[in-house]
C-alpha cells in the first residue's frame, strides 16, 4: 500500500501534535506532504523542512498528489471554504471542527456525491475510541448520557470534592490549562452541546445533524446545590442526552443530579464518558480522557488511518434530519432550591401551587441562612411534565416570599 | 431487505433469551425459523409454535432458507460439527462458545473459504459493545488490560469492601447466580484467559488466537493479601492482559495489585471492563455488566444484526498465530508475602538471597500473626525480571525458617 499524502492546515496546539506524530511516528500509511500556516516565520517547538511549509490554500488544494487535509485551524468561513475546495478536488477531509462538523451536512453531502471520506473523531475526542461502534450500531443505541465537556467537569468535581466555589474552581482549571480565559463556551454548554449534536447525527446515522438543541450551563451551580445534591445521594454533573424514541428524539444538555456510587458519577476531573442503553436495556459506559494536545492529535491520527484502509463506516450516510421533541414534555424528577422569606406560612403558599399543578413533593429541606432576611428551601418532586413545573414556578417565583429565581436541576433517576 | 431466518441451536439460559428477543421484539431484520432442542416435551418459560421445533441438527443444517444457525447448546464436539457442517452449507453462525471460538482456527478458515461471517461477541459479553472498535483499530491498540470475569470481580469486591472470606464471597456469588456450582473456570482464570485468547485475536486481527496463556487464579488470595494491599495503596483484581510488541506479545490472566482511584480499580461486583491503551498512550477504558442471560442474549442479536447488514469488520482475516513472550520475561513490580518464623535474622537471611539476585525492596512490613510460631512478612520490590524473582523465591521458599510458599502477586504500575 502506497502511503496517503497528508496536508496539515494549521500550526496550533492541535496542528503541532498531528504534525509531530506524522514526522516522528513513521506510520508507513502516512507521509506528512504539506503544512499550510498562517505565519511562515513564527517559531515552531521542532523543525520542520521549509519545503513542506506554505501559507498558499490553493497550493494544497490543486496539488493532485495531496490524498487528504487535515483541517485543524479553527474559526469557520475559512475553514469550511477550504473543505469544500479540497473535497471538490477529490481529497478526503480530517477535522476537529466542531461548528463545522455540527452543520456539516453540506459538506458530507459534497463529500458523498465525491465518494470521499470525512474524518471527526477529533470533534469529540474524548470518547473517539467508540466511534465504530457508535456508526455501525446506529439504530441499536436507545439513549446516550454523555459528560463531554473536561472543563466543566473539572469545574463541578473539584466543587463537590474541595468544596472549593465555582470562580476559584474555574480559574484552577484555566490555570490547568483545560478551560481557555474566555470559559464560556465550556461553562454556558455550548461546547456540549456541539458534541451532542454530533453524536446524535452519528447514533441516528444522518449527518442532517440538530442545529439547535436545548442547553443549560453550570454558571448557576452555587456550594449549596452541590452540598444538598450530596445530601440527598446525588452528584451534580453536566451531562449531553440523547433519547430515541420511534420517529423522533429528545437531544439536551444541562446540568443533572445523578446518583453517588453510579459509574457515570464517578468519572471525574477533566475525563469524558459516553454512557449507552441500548434498544434491550443493556448499559455500557466508556471514559477517556476528554481534552489535551495529545488525545485530539490521536484522534485525527485514528481517523486517517481509517481513510488510509478504506474504512467509511463512521460515516453517516443518511440525510434525514432528526425530529427534536419539545424539551417542555420532559418527564423527570427536579431539584428546586427556592429562597424565601424565613416566616410561618410560606412554604404553605408554595406547596400549594405546586399541588394547583398537580406536583408531588419527594423531600422538603430547609436548613441553611442565605442572609438574615432570605433562607433556602430545597425540594425534590416526584415526575412532572417540565412544562407543568415551569408553569408553576412562574407564579412561585412571583410570590413576595420568594426572593430570587428558583433553580431547577433535573434529576436522572 | 428480507429478514434473515434464524435458527437457535440450545434452549438453556441463553438460547431463551435469545428466543424470546426474536419471538416478542419484532426485529424486522430478523425472523425466528427453527429451534433446535435436545428434549422437545421439556417445559419451557414461554410459548414456542412446536413446528419451530426440531431435535435433528440435520433439518436445520440441510434446511437452505435456513441463513444464520445461533449455536448456544455449549459443550464442544456437537457444538463444532453442528458450525462445521452449517458453515459448508453456506449459513452465517453466531455463537458464545469461548472453547470453540478461542481454538478456531478451523472454523474461522472454512467461514473465510465460503465467504461466511461468525458472529462471537457473546463469548466476552462484557465489553462487547467495542467489538467494532476492537477489530477495526487492530493494530492501533498496545495494551488490553481487561476484567473479564464477574464472579472473580464479585468475589474480590466482596472480599475488599465488606472484609469476608473468600470461602463466604464465593458461596455468595453462587447464590446471588453469578457463580456455577463448580466454579473453577471462573476463580482459576480459565475463563478469563478463554476470553482473553479471543481479544488477543481480535486486537492482531487474527483468528490463530493462542491456544494457551499463562494464567493464575484468585483461589489463594487471602484477606491478609486484600488487607495488606490496601494498606499499600492498592485493590486486588483479576486481570487478562495483552502488551503488544513488534512482533510478538506478552499475554497473561493473573491477580494484580493495581492502585486505588485508577478507574480500573474501581469497576465493581459483576462489572467487566476492558482497559486500552493505543500505540500513542491514550488509555480510555469500557465498563459493562459482564454476566446474565439478557447481556448474552443481547451480544447475539447484536452479530445477528451485524449479519443482516452485511458487516463483517467483526471478523478476524489472518490466520497468522500470535508470537507469545516468555511469562518469566516479565518485568515489573511484585508484591511478596512470606510466611517465616518469628525470630531474630529470619529477615536477613530473606533479604540477603533477595539482593544475591539483584532485587531491591521498595517496602517491608511485618504485623500479623498467622500462629503462634509464623509472621507474615509482606515485602513489595522494585522492578525486577519475573523469573530472576523466581530463582530467588525458589531459595528462599527452601529456607528452614520459611514455613509457607510465598505468595506472588504483580504489581500494575
Amino acid at each position: 500500500m502506497e502511503a496517503k499524502r497528508v496536508a496539515v492546515a494549521g500550526f496550533g496546539n492541535v496542528g503541532k501534535g498531528v504534525i509531530e506524530i506524522l514526522l516522528q511516528k513513521q506510520i508507513q500509511e502516512l507521509k506528512l506532504a504539506k503544512i499550510v500556516v498562517k505565519h511562515p516565520d513564527k517559531s515552531r517547538p521542532f523543525n520542520v523542512d521549509p519545503n513542506l511549509v506554505t501559507t498558499d490554500f490553493a497550493t494544497v488544494v490543486n496539488d493532485p498528489t495531496i490524498d487528504i487535509v487535515v483541517e485543524v485551524m479553527g474559526g469557520i468561513e475559512d475553514a469550511r471554504s477550504l473543505i469544500m475546495d479540497a473535497l471538490q478536488n477529490g481529497k478526503d477531509i480530517v477535522t476537529a471542527n466542531k461548528a463545522i462538523i455540527s452543520s456539516g451536512a453540506e459538506i458530507f453531502s459534497l463529500a458523498a456525491k465525491q465518494r470521499r471520506i470525512i474524518g471527526f473523531r477529533g470533534t469529540f475526542v474524548g470518547c473517539n475510541t467508540l466511534i465504530h461502534d457508535l456508526s455501525l450500531s446506529a439504530g441499536r443505541i436507545h439513549k446516550m448520557c454523555a459528560i463531554l465537556n473536561g472543563t466543566c467537569n473539572y469545574i463541578l468535581s473539584r466543587m463537590s470534592r474541595l468544596g472549593v466555589s465555582f470562580e476559584q474552581a474555574l480559574k484552577e482549571a484555566q490555570e490547568q490549562g483545560y478551560a481557555e480565559a474566555d470559559a464560556s463556551e465550556d461553562i454556558d454548554g455550548l461546547d456540549t452541546a456541539r458534541k451532542i449534536q454530533i453524536l446524535s447525527g452519528v447514533i441516528n446515522n444522518t449527518f442532517n445533524m440538530p442545529s439547535d438543541v436545548f442547553c443549560e450551563g453550570i454558571r448557576e451551580i452555587t456550594m449549596q446545590d452541590i452540598q444538598y445534591s450530596r445530601e440527598l445521594g446525588y452528584i451534580i454533573k453536566l451531562v449531553g442526552m440523547v433519547e430515541r424514541e420511534d420517529n423522533s428524539a429528545t437531544i439536551f444538555v444541562r446540568p443533572v443530579l445523578m446518583p453517588q456510587g453510579s459509574l457515570l458519577a464517578s468519572v471525574e476531573d477533566a475525563n469524558n464518558a459516553i454512557e449507552l442503553e441500548d434498544n434491550f436495556g443493556v448499559v455500557s459506559i466508556l471514559v477517556a480522557p476528554g481534552a489535551g494536545t495529545y488525545p485530539t492529535a490521536v484522534a485525527i491520527i485514528n481517523d486517517l488511518l481509517d481513510i488510509a484502509h478504506g474504512d467509511t463506516s463512521m460515516m453517516p450516510t443518511s440525510s434525514t434530519p432528526i425530529i427534536l421533541n419539545d424539551a417542555g414534555d420532559i418527564e423527570a424528577r427536579y431539584y428546586l432550591r427556592l429562597t424565601v422569606i424565613d416566616q410561618p406560612g410560606v412554604l404553605a403558599q408554595i406547596t400549594r401551587i405546586l399541588g394547583d399543578h398537580k406536583i408531588s413533593l419527594a423531600s422538603v429541606i430547609q436548613k441553611a441562612e442565605v442572609s438574615a432576611k432570605a433562607v433556602s428551601v430545597i425540594v425534590t418532586t416526584y415526575t412532572v411534565r417540565e412544562k407543568e413545573l415551569r408553569a408553576a414556578l412562574a407564579k412561585i417565583d412571583h410570590l413576595e416570599v420568594v426572593k430570587a429565581k428558583t433553580m431547577v436541576i433535573q434529576i436522572l433517576a
